[in-house]
């Protein structure tokens, strides 16, 4: 063939495969997005229509790759939860970050007008990702646990100081100077003293960023069946319930929706209601 | 700091400092193209639109990224050489590939509807990203050899295909059929003797694919100048071409502009006369 | 300085850190040890004193690097577990692999006339090292089973194999005909049969390996104290044993050994006795 | 097969390959060596038959693998140049990082009563290696004139620290004091105005280190032909010394040889001498 005295430079790609029974964060960030944010007007602390369109983006990607279990987003950065079995373009790291990052830049810019409706897009925005190995469920928790830890952190900062200069009239200088030094309750007084903002009050969107679990759904009853019994495990007493979901599984019957919630994710609680999100 | 004893989680982000002073390759491709080109109703065997929009988004790239010099392009799939010294985000792979596949994604959404003003765009597409690390200027001369005979082959055998089955009325299985086992020879006599196809008098581009080269512009003369020298270089005949060449990138001056060409990459003409793209 | 100018080459030394909180397995094998033990006149189909000079180095490797708990030998090879929080080395690849194939080997060859005073080492012998990660427990035990089951099929067969050839007097040619094919069953049936051998009668270290477990050891009391003892764990009953192993770690009072099994690895038992192998 | 169910785990090994068409160079380095040459008494500020077995290690290792070209040793480290085409174990990291370790490492001991009949190995030595990839020509000599220049510093320094302490009966910690901050020339004006050293009559073996290079050596003519000989250069005297050479590669009819030196490989005289070290 024509090409084959050169294919010898398919050689130099050298393979990439992400350690087996790992699981993977994938987590994503805009890129220089406090110039892309200036440029398209976002209301501070937090623009609400910047938040959803994430929030949609991030939803996409989950539709698309069924081994996404888990996301939480913040601010311009999301991350995502593959679980460890995950054989995805089979644990090809580039392949991988590459094509979701992708995939949600185009969610991104596709579903812009949806909730930019009077805000046209100026330039095309762009993200960076990177996959992150955790071995255990309890880095993994630890990890999201320093996401919402994060948010919470700049939250609090952010609509402190945007009060101190929206409502308050301070210069964006003496905002920050008022701000130094300060620990977590001296926001919460300034906030209240000042503005009679209730800091827990807020949105929980805001306070809590945004989290995205994968649920597996009740599959319907076949109508006019006999049996009233509208559960499909009882319906079959002997075989475990894990056998059964395993089984379901292989036959594709498990079908599974995508649940936005704004909640806690560092305590016990989430934790255990879906506790499903860390096994295979 | 709330999120510290959470903060450890970091540490498992590992580098990936790609190897220094080697030439990067940057291939995307479209991610299930052939379905989303038939959704969006491409022509064939070329859309020229298509290929337009793809040759827009590499070109916002090059615009972006200074070390790329060189892009080919082709279908669905283009590369991107980054000169060997590059220091783009530090040479860290995931950054790199994740980064400009998604301003590439990005852009190409961006600026679809430039180029498909009737077609609504029905759902993001989305493309992925690999980086090949090549030591010389022979792999990287013979990787873009590689990408274009493939080119050749490819669209070849695709005119020949589609002539079949648009004016020639057979089924697309008949064509392939007719085609199994042919060479090049064979497909050309075919494309001349019923359809009076001369395929060499074919649009360079499709035969060819994208080319874009990154090329130093020269400086304006400052007007109303004596010397009717319109030559940077020869205006200063005692400093060598490099050295000059050297001190405008400190200082900044030299300004480049990107040309897009359909000519042949893989015969020493086009490497002699874009010498300076493998140079650093 | 003088070298200065040349140091910039250092920048090509890639960081290769291994991913934190995962088991490491180092597993070495005798380079080229068909022929060596031919050379050496080794017995067949185990030789007692090749085998006490391997379990001598992997011993001397032991008690080189405290954060190996465990260790499995058969034949040429060995495996050694790292427990899982180990920073040796700051968990360098290379650094880690060669430092610990290079002493092993050492070991090898500095113990060599112990256990063959009659045999001159005619060449230096050498082995290959290779990490591999293993995110849980489970797949560590699996490891070590792995091992440990492929000593069993080896050592069957091999036993069968020299019997057939020793005592009975086939060539290596016949004797590779009678077994092939056979099942384990098949093997002890010719084994008993033809030569009395009962497989499970034969010495535990040629069919289970040689196992190194590290233990701590139970600090001795001072004699003739009046129970008015001074020994950290009696003089505080309250605190968990857990707690009470953790402190005199930091004191660095924790002494440990390291015993030779040559037992079942397999099976819950001995996971169950050494479960601290897996602790942290 | 009863290993079967755990073969899973073999998964776990991960492919490590080098770039191709790169040039390799594996650096050793003693272990904790300060305190080993003071156990076994080495002569400073340079032992003889240290250095002396360091090369025999070397050598060694040059005969072993033949795509070692170069080899340059200085104190107790060691650097090899692998040619960069070299398919060595399928240029796999680990595999090779480990076992020329640990043929090093075992020759360095196998051959130490050679050049310590006196003295006793009183523990197993042992050495870590690294694999640096570089791309070009250029960066190999630089690291090996980075690594001449460190052995030129470290000698004089010692050589210096040393006369200090010898034969001025300096203290160290005086003999440190003498010579913070002095530069070269200082060095060898203290050596020859104290002590009538001349630091560049000193064997050249300690002051540039030492030097293997692989050289092709010249058939011998059969003796006593009529000229009919069969040496296939001279029989076909049309074809070029290169494809000459490429055919007697492939015949493995080469015959090379291993030469010590001690010599400047910094400048270009050794590189235009051997410059087929380079060549493929």
């Amino acid at each position: 063939m024509a090409g084959s005295k050169f294919a010898y430079v398919k050689k130099f790609e050298l393979p990439d495969t992400l350690l087996p029974s790992t699981f993977m964060v994938l987590r994503l960030d805009g890129h220089s997005f406090h110039r892309f944010s200036d440029q398209h007007g976002f209301v501070k602390p937090n623009d609400l229509r910047a938040l959803q369109l994430m929030d949609h983006a991030a939803k996409s990607l989950m539709e698309e790759y069924k081994d996404i279990g888990l996301a939480f987003g913040e601010s311009d950065e999301y991350s995502f939860l593959l679980r460890k079995s995950t054989a995805l373009y089979n644990r090809r790291q580039a392949k991988i970050v590459s094509t979701l990052t992708s995939l949600f830049t185009s969610s991104y810019v596709f579903h812009w007008p949806k909730y930019f409706p009077d805000v046209p897009l100026q330039y095309p925005p762009s993200f960076d990702g990177r996959i992150v190995l955790y071995p255990s469920q309890r880095e993994v928790r630890d990890y999201f646990a320093w996401r919402q830890a994060d948010t919470h952190i700049n939250n609090l900062y952010n609509t402190a100081f945007w009060a101190l200069v929206q409502q308050g009239g301070q210069t964006t200088t003496e905002a920050h100077a008022i701000l130094r030094g300060t620990v977590s309750k001296d926001k919460h007084e300034i906030l209240f003293s000042n503005f009679e903002i209730n800091y827990d009050k807020i949105d929980p969107r805001y306070r809590k960023g945004s989290v995205f679990v994968r649920v597996e759904t009740t599959p319907e009853e076949p109508p006019n069946e006999l049996s009233t019994n509208t559960d499909a495990a009882s319906a079959r007493p002997i075989v475990s319930e894990e056998s059964r979901r395993k089984e379901e599984k292989k036959k594709k019957k498990v079908a599974t929706q995508i649940e936005l919630l704004h909640c806690d994710i560092i305590r016990d609680e989430f934790w255990d209601k879906y506790a499903h999100l860390m096994r295979d």
